[in-house]
């Protein structure tokens, strides 16, 4: 758990990925040689900060997003969003500009969000919330569990995976973006059939802590039932405990696979977090490890 | 018309299209042999649930999506809408799940919706209106109309046609997505420089029962200019009767057209109806004639 | 300046560009060979309306919209909205149907808008603000100086340029639609990493009059930081005079950019305006002076 303790240290606000992805490559690099298959490494300016590893002969591509949510400075002490995180008077907020290290209060309320620092901040700097991670026996709190432990599943699947794509997205909090290319690279150098989108989803009345990894029958958009049917035999099959979620909001990288120029089915799978959006993330430890191993499993099969 | 009443007892809620894609490649297997052209038919699973039908030498193609509006399952009783269904509290659903049939109404309002079936559904299970097809001299009356009679057109007009693509798309009505990698398979295999969306719209103060197909000139998308004047002009000298609509919302597979990466231009022709996205959808038998008739004219001279 | 007045003439509602763009290409055409590289000009039917040139070895690509926004005639005296103008009552409208000349005023408000022409227009026709141009020692004032002034700063940048595309694109104001196929052969014709958005944007409390061309850090969608910053840099060291937006709200064909699957980095680089989509758009001649210079410094450097 190492590894997901230093990710959550990363800042990655959309749009600014690039300390989380050379931080992802450094792990890649350290790590590789000890993987049950060594993967081909795609990254640098041609992929923006996005990073992909073919390992094998792929049919399926596992996408986490390394972006967070985030504020970005407006104009005076005025703070626009960057994604949609949860506007809580006296929130801790950090980030840095031209003039230094910045650590601030977020002030105000929806509509009309500033902060406390004394002094001005650079336009366009962007503040994460401060971290604070809490684990104990049942549960990981912390900022950016979304999508830092998609980020930790599919690097633990790295250890093990036969074949497929492992691919670290940007942009997903603030409408995508890095999906259309990535995809399009994809189905042009070892193409695939089917997408799991390795992220967090919430809390609900149908959907509890401890219950298991999270598959999601439908958010705003709808995968196609059969690509679904076939995940929730296997993971039946796999003893590793879940539950199904079916929801008329939210969305995903699979948005973006639903709507590119490739038949490729998708279907979102991940823990629930409680506290959505905010510093104190709440996810069970029970459900992350029935992450953690259904991964591996379907990569498998699929 | 008898393959029309076929067709309306079809279910194929957004995203479960199997049965409806089936059903049309079974009826395309049978007929095909005493139509002017025998098509080359693309389907399978590359092509998810989708069926394009290519006859001789394509410049235009006409699309006609499979999917119904309906509603999803949630937890304990409640729905969720697939597409943007009516919600008339009393109206009959039917549908199945791992336990069989299930027949009930729905309850409730917009933002609250409910199922009274006296046991609980399988979360995910998709439930539809009952189908109640009522046909005079004047009107034909029923659920799904939208876009069933979208289907029958694009059938008939394969008895005819000579050269041309018709393609029968699939999640039309929950914001689609099988558009865009039909349009690529098209443009890379027999390209078009023109498509027509076979759909049905709605009865407003523009556009009324018996006064023919509808062209529609905009919705919430605006199609070139160009191109609608070609179309209007073919209309008029085909004396086929037709109406203009002007609409400042809805949308159909014609906006995908228009966001996908091919220089293609769209139009949408259509019967209306009133008590749209209801079970009691009525569409003017002389529209649907018009509807009928305008599709082999415009395929020709297009 | 006499060009931008020609330009600031002719009209061009999104989906009816044709008249624009013809003017453009004569104008292309009269003058291309005193300019510094003569560009391969792609247009025609293949391309709908828009026009793309190319200069040399392009790795940035230069976009600027010539369509404007505009009203449509529903039924009866019924107008609905192209784009989002700015409803005035009492505005003065022109264009043309099937019977002549239209002259007339708006009428209503928001959500019922209308004209007062004593006679029927024909469903369809397109209404434009009547063009009033006026400019003194510090402002140009005008309808449509969104995008005239983005058409015309890319024309002048064709004088000097060396390497790079200017492309011309339509329907930019009422959701987009050419950008995917522009792009598309772009990058399968001469690709490039990089885009410059040629476009107007507001005046408001942070972007203020005769400050300098805006450089967008973000609208509703954001672009990477990393090439935000390689153009502000290279924008300090021009000496030229910009500021710097950050905005919650609004969009470009940076967006279509950001979307597309290509891996091109966009910025959003133009004057402000006041009076926003009415027909008395303001811009104030030292940012447009700004503007004009930066592009081919930055073209140039990129």
């Amino acid at each position: 758990m190492k590894i997901l303790l230093e990710i959550l240290k990363q800042s990655g606000v959309s749009g600014d990925e690039s300390i989380t992805s050379d931080f992802l490559l450094q792990y890649i690099d350290q790590r590789k040689n000890n993987w049950n298959v060594l993967p081909i490494i795609y990254s640098g300016e041609d992929f923006h900060d996005c990073i992909l590893l073919k390992f094998g002969k792929p049919r399926t591509a596992v996408f986490a997003h390394m972006d967070t949510i985030g504020f970005m400075v407006r104009y005076g002490n005025q703070l626009i969003s960057v994604g949609g995180p949860e506007i809580i008077p006296g929130t801790n907020l950090e980030g840095s500009d031209s003039m230094g290290e910045v650590k601030c209060k977020l002030v105000g309320t929806e509509h009309d969000i500033s902060h406390d620092f004394p002094r001005g901040i650079d336009p366009g700097t962007r503040l994460s919330f401060s971290q604070n991670i809490r684990i104990d026996d049942e549960f990981i709190q912390a900022a950016y569990l979304d999508n830092r432990l998609g980020l930790y599943s599919a690097l633990k699947l790295c250890e093990t995976i036969s074949d497929g794509w492992v691919v670290f997205s940007t942009y997903e909090e603030h409408g995508g973006g890095s999906m259309p290319f990535l995809l399009k690279f994809i189905q042009e150098t070892s193409p695939i059939k089917q997408a799991l989108i390795a992220d967090i989803t919430w809390i609900t009345e149908g959907v509890q802590f401890h219950n298991g990894v999270v598959i999601s029958i439908r958010d705003k958009y709808i995968p196609r039932k059969k690509f679904i049917d076939k995940i929730i035999k296997l993971a039946k099959e796999s003893g590793i405990p879940f539950q199904l979620e079916v929801e008329e909001y939210g969305g995903s990288d699979g948005r973006e696979v639903q709507f590119s120029p490739y038949a490729i089915d998708w279907c979102f799978i991940g823990a629930a977090e409680d506290n959505v959006h905010t510093p104190d993330e709440k996810v069970s430890l029970v459900d992350l490890e029935a992450m953690l191993n259904i991964y591996p499993y379907l990569m498998d099969r699929l």
